[in-house]
């Protein structure tokens, strides 16, 4: 091979998705070339011998200042926006390798160890997309739960102790206590965490998820869904409304007072109308309140309408004799709730994540999850490990008086609807809330949607995004890609403050710590080629 | 001048806007150009001159086959794409010159015509927006219409005498005055309004709107809106649902029984809810389904939804102590009944252009309506004279087993929603609905929408776009601009079967034809400008 054919060669046998003409530059990634090897280096060459063949031009791959040069001494230059994958790390490239393409260390003609784990992916990601999470019932957290006891509070994020909480987590878990009847005030309470008496555990770990601080006591009533696609459930507490509410941290007196409403009020009422239902299919609502300017995470006015008007007549049928209830659940859910279907979206997709847990060697995240100091991943193919690493603080924008020193770090188990490819995943199915989540415009938005899709497996088959023709949502988020692209999933968010009993500050987008994954990739690498 | 010069300045006499690099063409309106041409032709001679100053091209004006074949021998060429005005014919282009840019005959300083126009049509589109039409009440039609009379039967469209009306209509007409007591049957129906026993007239006479058929007649409920931004009333039907209905012209015994049930139960219970709310206000609702995929005319799946939300609470509290009855309003406000809205925003539409109708000399259009033989015109500068011309019949996609010849001519008074920046207006708004109407794709959508703007004299400052980075829909059709262009409003429509009885039959766009607005434009320069 003549020498300046071979330097073309190893300049292009990373970007085999060049188009001919070179308008189009792609980088190709790391997982998809692996096919392209086992076939042979004869097509990476063949590809490269075909670049030569046309009029010359100057092909600048990587920094852009050096085509620049070029370009101002008049030379035809396309830049290639290419970066070294996992940021050139050789360790991570290593690990990447032997997980994308590296053959079976034995040489038996078995599948690549890359190939066993596309299969578990492939598995893995078609259990999440066929979920169908229907709302069955709203029970007592206790009755419903697996493994909820009385004295436990569930929280938000991944396993956490309680001296290691920030203050917002704590003050929560102390007025759960409280609204529990486990002990008298928030001061009792945190004493009796602090010596085991009241126990803490992680939502995710009963099946449940709730959002911000994400409490749950075992009289809470829990919405019910039932993943009719598999045979798992899920469950998800009751969205308290606007205002001063736990999930924010509030502290006053009138934060116990409405909880106590829907255990005994609301609750009943929300299970006699689902039974006189039969149930509701969530992933129909989900479907078009995306058609209408949701992306479900922190905009849901769609498709709490969509509830709304799916639910009322329910409502009416199974109330028709207690006017006065009736009047008060149609109150709550109308008014200054704007939010309500957000957990019956996490329920939703929650269920669809879990269904999609445990399939082995698969690299696909099934649950994203901040406690407001760490955020933790749970990974299909790697049990019930949680890998984190610290909690972004979120970009965004804040109430007037309020700004970044105030805030909580990022916080809730609402990044589950990122992890099924709603959410930040859908930004470009909510154009109306790209300005209060402080992302610059329209296009800024089309251009999260692309570097989503560098970091999940599949487009969702029911999630569609009109502004994209239809194209469904980017679904499915691979450990692998997240590493090699360098890129983290973005994850809408509401941002609390810091101290309890103030509330919600702002809303913006924070980052999915990119040392996450990295950890998450290695666990799967000892598991899948231990060395 | 040169020879070479001159020639070039008239080419471009009419291409002011051309931009500097010809990258963008844009046909430049006339009335626009109107403002130039008293400054004095200095401008539009400079203009030319800069285009002679650049590097040697070829534009081609008009026909593009010129540039292909100058393309083929590789000469740079861009095209303009430029029609002459109004299709070039001398007498239209003669009385839009004296509609937009003529000076006074008398030369005595006053206001160009052209100019006055302008003014007047500023007033009224600023009455057009200033609407802020709320839902008041609901009555019977009889109490709540000017001239409503208990003999009289109004449909839709412009005025139409019995025997002109096509069969659908005279189908409706009939099954309306037995539903009313006037008759016992439809035979009889006919022949008392043959001999005038029964009265026709159009909704618009009376300050009302109905879709389709259009049906009303005295002891009919309807939707009482008050334009709180101005001091008129605007009325229409409340929407019958899906199935066998009147506005389709079912004749089926089912339709006068639901009638029947809406006057009696639904009606005074949608009134206690009005006034339990003190009244609704309707921009409010429209503006936020724009951002949710209604375009407000065929899609109005987010307004209803919202529009339910927004009552659901002053129906639990109104009837509180009427569970049987509220349970029946509720299952008819939320089953199979996704287009309820769109009778409420009809009445909005009537409120706002009935505000913008009476100004003297404004070309601005105040009503676009079909009685399935003809479209008719009202305009703002010329009182109650309705322009007409053959209805179109819409392009688009019929439910299986159903076809053109199946479908009666364009008919109803929902044209009104593009008659103020809605339906059709703002299709870039409602991608959902493009392949349901027969239109390519999303693109053609926001193609369509360039084009309405060609037509229309301001942007909507509530209704907004999201696809389009939040910009206001085209709003307000100027006569002249139609004429002007060639165009025609496009009007998003349900397709019923031509014969009563059978429904619904599909959905698509509909024109508004153009001769209407050549009649309206006619009529206003023999008021404004008598020879």
């Amino acid at each position: 091979m003549p020498e300046r054919e071979r330097h073309v060669f190893e300049q292009f046998e990373h970007l085999r998705a060049v188009q001919e003409e070179l308008e189009v530059i792609v980088q190709p990634p790391l997982h998809r070339r692996g096919a392209e090897r086992t076939r042979g280096e004869n097509v990476v060459w063949e590809e490269a011998r075909d670049l030569l063949a046309g009029p010359p031009r100057v092909v600048n791959v990587g920094l852009e200042q050096f085509g620049e040069a070029l370009r101002r001494q008049d030379a035809p230059v396309v830049h290639v926006d290419w970066r070294p994958p996992a940021g050139g790390d050789p360790r991570l490239v290593e690990l990447l390798t032997r997980l994308t393409y590296a053959r079976d260390r034995e040489g038996d003609g078995q599948a690549s160890v890359g190939g066993r784990v596309d299969e578990a992916n492939r598995i893995a990601v078609r259990r999440l997309l066929d979920s169908r999470p229907v709302l069955v019932d709203v029970q007592p957290a206790g009755d419903a739960l697996p493994g909820m006891a009385p004295n436990l509070v569930l929280h938000a994020g991944p396993p956490i102790a309680w001296e290691a909480m920030c203050a917002l987590q704590r003050g929560a878990v102390a007025v759960g206590a409280v609204y529990e009847g486990l002990a008298r005030d928030p001061e009792e309470a945190g004493r009796l965490v602090a010596r085991g008496a009241i126990r803490l555990a992680p939502c995710h770990a009963h099946g449940a998820v709730g959002p911000m601080t994400g409490i749950i006591t075992a009289s809470m009533p829990v919405l019910v869904i039932e993943n009719r696609g598999a045979d798992n459930r899920a469950y998800a507490t009751i969205n308290e409304g606007m205002g001063k509410v736990l999930r924010f941290g509030a502290t006053q007196p009138e934060v116990i007072e409405r909880l106590r409403w829907m255990r005994d009020d609301l609750a009943p009422a929300l299970r006699a109308a689902v039974e006189d239902a039969g149930g509701l299919d969530l992933n129909a609502l989900i479907a078009q309140a995306l058609q209408m300017g949701d992306e479900l995470h922190m905009r849901n006015l769609a498709s709490t309408a969509l509830f709304v008007r799916a639910i009322a007549p329910h409502l009416t049928a199974a109330l028709r004799h207690e006017g006065d209830r009736l009047d008060r659940v149609m109150r709550f859910l109308t008014r200054n709730n704007d939010q309500f279907f957000l957990n019956l979206a996490m329920g939703a997709a929650k269920a669809a994540a879990d269904a999609a847990h445990g399939v082995p060697g698969s690299s696909l995240v099934t649950a994203m999850a901040r406690n407001g100091v760490e955020l933790g991943l749970r990974v299909s193919g790697l049990g019930d490990r949680w890998f984190t690493a610290p909690a972004d603080l979120a970009q965004g924008l804040y109430f007037p008086g309020y700004g970044a020193d105030d805030a909580c770090r990022d916080i809730g188990d609402s990044a589950i609807m990122e992890t099924v490819g709603l959410g930040g995943m859908a930004m470009a199915a909510a154009p109306a809330i790209v300005p209060f989540l402080g992302i610059a415009d329209v296009g800024e938005a089309l251009h999260r949607d692309e570097l989503a899709r560098e970091l999940t497996m599949a487009e969702h088959e029911a999630f569609l995004i009109p502004a994209l023709g239809g194209r469904g949502t980017p679904t499915g988020i691979d450990v692998r890609k997240v590493v090699e692209s360098g890129g983290e999933p973005l994850i809408n968010t509401a941002i609390a403050h810091r101290d309890p009993g103030v509330g919600q500050i702002g809303a913006g987008v924070a980052r999915a710590p990119h040392a996450a994954f990295v950890a998450a990739l290695e666990a799967l690498a000892a598991t899948l080629t231990p060395v």
